[in-house]
C-alpha cells in the first residue's frame, strides 16, 4: 500500500477484483437444474444479502454450516474415514505382528466382512483408536494426507477427494462470494477433515468442526507436541452438532445443510433462530450416478430428519432430479422432468 | 455489484477503502512509547507482511492469540469474572433464602473475606457453578451483559469494559489492519468473554476461546436450547491453551501474548513453530497507573514464564516504561527514561 499505482493500475485492479464476483453473480450454481431447490437457495441468498430488504442479514451473521459425509462428499460403500482406518491397519500391520491373531484387526487384514460385522461398533472403535490416536496432531494429518494422495475409491477408482459433489462445491463458492462464512460441522474426525478441507473445499482449518479426541500438550525431547489420546473429547453427531456450533462458533447459523438423521438437531437449532433461515437436506435418490438410500441405510440413515423436513417445508434436494452433475469428473446431464 | 459506477466513483471508493489503512500504517501503536517492545512489534509485523521478504507469511497463516485477563484488561483486585460471580450471588439471593446460612454463599452476601478465603478453590467453584450454569447460553450471556452495563470497578469506579489496555487495543487493530486474524485464548469462560469481546475488542464470538462447561441440547417446550451443565468441558489455562488452539483453530499462531504462567505453554507452542514468531508478555510494573505484581501474586502470577521469556529473549512489555497510557480514559504520559 506504500506506492501509488496509476489510475489505470487502480482501474485494472478494481476490474480484476470484481470480475469473478460479477460473473458468479450472473449465473450461480451451474450444476443445479432449474427447479425448486435451486430457486429456494438463490432466493434466500439474494434476500439476505440485498441491503434494504426486510430479510437482510449483516455479513458477520451470515454463518452457514455443512455436514460433510453424504452432504459434501460421498459416504458409500462406507464412511471414507473408516476405509482410511482399514487401510491404516494394513499399513501399520508389519509393526504389529500380534494383529494377525487378534480381532478385529485380523478381520481387516483378511478382509473378513463377516468377522468385521461381528466385531460391531466396539470393534470399529478399536480400529479407529489404534489408527487415529497415540500420535501428534501433525503426524496424524500427515498420515491422512499420504492416504488421500494414493488411495482410490473402491467402486469409482477415483481419489476420494474427487468424490465430492460439484453442486455443493458451487454452493460453498456462491455463499462465500456473498459474504457467508462457511463451516463444516460433521461427525468425522476434525483433524482428518482438516487434512483436505482447505485444498478441496476452500474451508480453512479454523472453520472445520468435527468429532475429536482429547489431546495432551507434551514436551517430547524438549519440543512441544499435541498428543492425540484415546479419550473421546466430543462426538459431533446429532445433539453434538448444535453443542459444538454454540461452543466454537458462538453464533446461530442462518443456513444449514445435512443429509441424515445425525443432522436433525443442527437443522432444528438453525430453524429456531429469529429471522430468515435456510435448512437443506441432500436426499440420495440417484442409484445411477451416486447411490440411492434413506430410511433403511446403515450409513447416513435419513428417516426422522426426512419426516421433519417435509413437515417444516425445509428444502429437500433430490439428487437425481436437481443436480445436472454429481461429481466434478462427470459431464453435466440434461434436465430431467421437473 | 450490478451497476457500473463511474471512474470517479471507483476512485473515490478506492481512496475511501484504503485511506484508513495507509493512515494506520504511518503511525501504528500511538500509545506505545518508542522503545524496544514497540520496535520489536513493528519490525515483526512489517517483515511478515512485506511480500518478497524472507520472513513473509501468507495472510491465512497470520494467526495471533491473546490472553485476556491481565493482557487485554485488568485482573486486579480479582479476575473480573469472579467479581461478576459475587455480584450474581447477591442478585440471585432473594430466590435462594438458604444461602444466608450456607457457605460459601453466606460469605459473599456478608462480604466476609476471611470465610471466603477459607472456602478456597472449592468454594469459588461452587460460586461459579451456581452463577454460570443451569441456564441456556443465551440467558447466561444476557446476565453477563446486564452486569457489564451497570457494574463498576471497585477502585477505579469505571465500567469493567473501560478497564482495557489502550496499547493492546491498538495492537489488535494494527494486527487486523495487516491481515492478521486475532483470537482471544484465555482462562475465562468463553460465553462470559463473548458477552463483550466483539463490542469492546472487535473480536467476534468465533474468535473467542476460553474455558467452558459441557452444554446439552434440549427441547424446552419444543424450543431448542443449549443448557449449560455444571460439568467442566475444558480448562483453558496452561497446557489447555495450546490444546484448544489445536482443537479449534487448527493452525499454530505466529504471534502470542500473555502475562502469566498460565500462558507459558501457549507461548512455547507458538515459539516452537517454523519461521518467524513473536512471543510477548505484559509485565505489570506500574503500581501508579495500574498494578505492579509478578512472582508473588495470587492473581496472574508471572514467575516461570518470566524466566523463560528472559532465557528465550521473548518481548517483555514493561507497562510503566513502554506504555504512554494504560486505560483509554487516561491522558497519555510523556516518555519515561528509555
Amino acid at each position: 500500500m506504500k506506492s501509488s499505482p496509476s489510475v489505470r493500475g487502480w482501474l485494472l485492479l478494481v476490474l480484476l477484483l470484481h470480475w469473478p464476483l460479477s460473473a458468479q453473480a450472473d449465473a450461480p450454481l451451474p450444476s443445479w437444474h432449474q427447479g425448486a431447490a435451486r430457486a429456494a437457495l438463490v432466493q434466500f441468498v439474494e434476500s439476505v444479502t440485498r441491503e434494504g430488504d426486510p430479510q437482510f442479514v449483516a455479513p458477520a451473521q451470515r454463518i452457514a454450516v455443512f455436514d460433510n459425509d453424504g452432504t459434501l462428499w460421498s459416504e458409500q460403500p462406507a464412511y471414507f474415514q473408516v476405509l482410511f482406518a482399514f487401510d491404516e491397519i494394513r499399513r501399520m500391520a508389519p509393526e504389529h505382528p500380534e494383529w494377525k491373531a487378534t480381532q478385529p484387526f485380523k478381520a481387516v487384514l483378511e478382509n473378513d466382512q463377516k468377522a468385521l460385522a461381528a466385531a460391531g461398533m466396539d470393534g470399529l472403535l478399536k480400529i479407529i483408536g489404534v489408527t487415529h490416536t497415540g500420535v501428534s496432531t501433525e503426524a496424524f494429518i500427515g498420515h491422512a494426507r499420504a492416504w488421500l494422495a494414493k488411495a482410490r475409491h473402491p467402486t469409482h477408482q477415483r481419489p476420494y477427494t474427487e468424490m465430492i459433489y460439484q453442486p455443493m462445491h458451487e454452493l460453498l463458492d456462491y455463499l462465500r462470494s456473498q459474504g457467508f462464512k462457511v463451516y463444516i460441522v460433521s461427525g468425522g474426525d476434525t483433524a482428518f477433515m482438516r487434512a483436505f478441507a482447505d485444498e478441496v473445499y476452500g474451508v480453512p482449518p479454523e472453520q472445520v468442526i468435527g468429532s475429536s479426541f482429547v489431546t495432551e500438550y507434551q514436551l517430547v525431547d524438549g519440543v512441544p507436541a499435541l498428543l492425540r489420546t484415546a479419550r473421546i473429547a466430543h462426538n459431533d453427531d446429532g445433539p453434538g452438532k448444535p453443542e459444538s456450533i454454540d461452543a466454537i462458533i458462538g453464533r446461530r447459523p442462518i443456513l444449514a445443510f445435512g443429509n441424515s438423521d445425525g443432522d436433525l438437531q443442527m437443522l432444528q437449532w438453525t430453524a429456531a433462530g429469529k429471522g430468515p433461515r435456510f435448512m437443506g437436506l441432500v436426499h440420495h435418490t440417484d442409484a445411477k450416478r451416486e447411490w440411492a438410500y434413506d430410511r433403511q441405510s446403515q450409513v447416513g440413515r435419513l428417516d426422522k430428519a426426512l419426516d421433519e423436513a417435509r413437515r417444516q417445508q425445509w428444502t429437500i434436494v433430490d439428487m437425481a432430479a436437481d443436480w445436472a452433475r454429481v461429481f466434478p469428473f462427470e459431464p453435466a446431464s440434461t434436465p430431467q422432468s421437473q
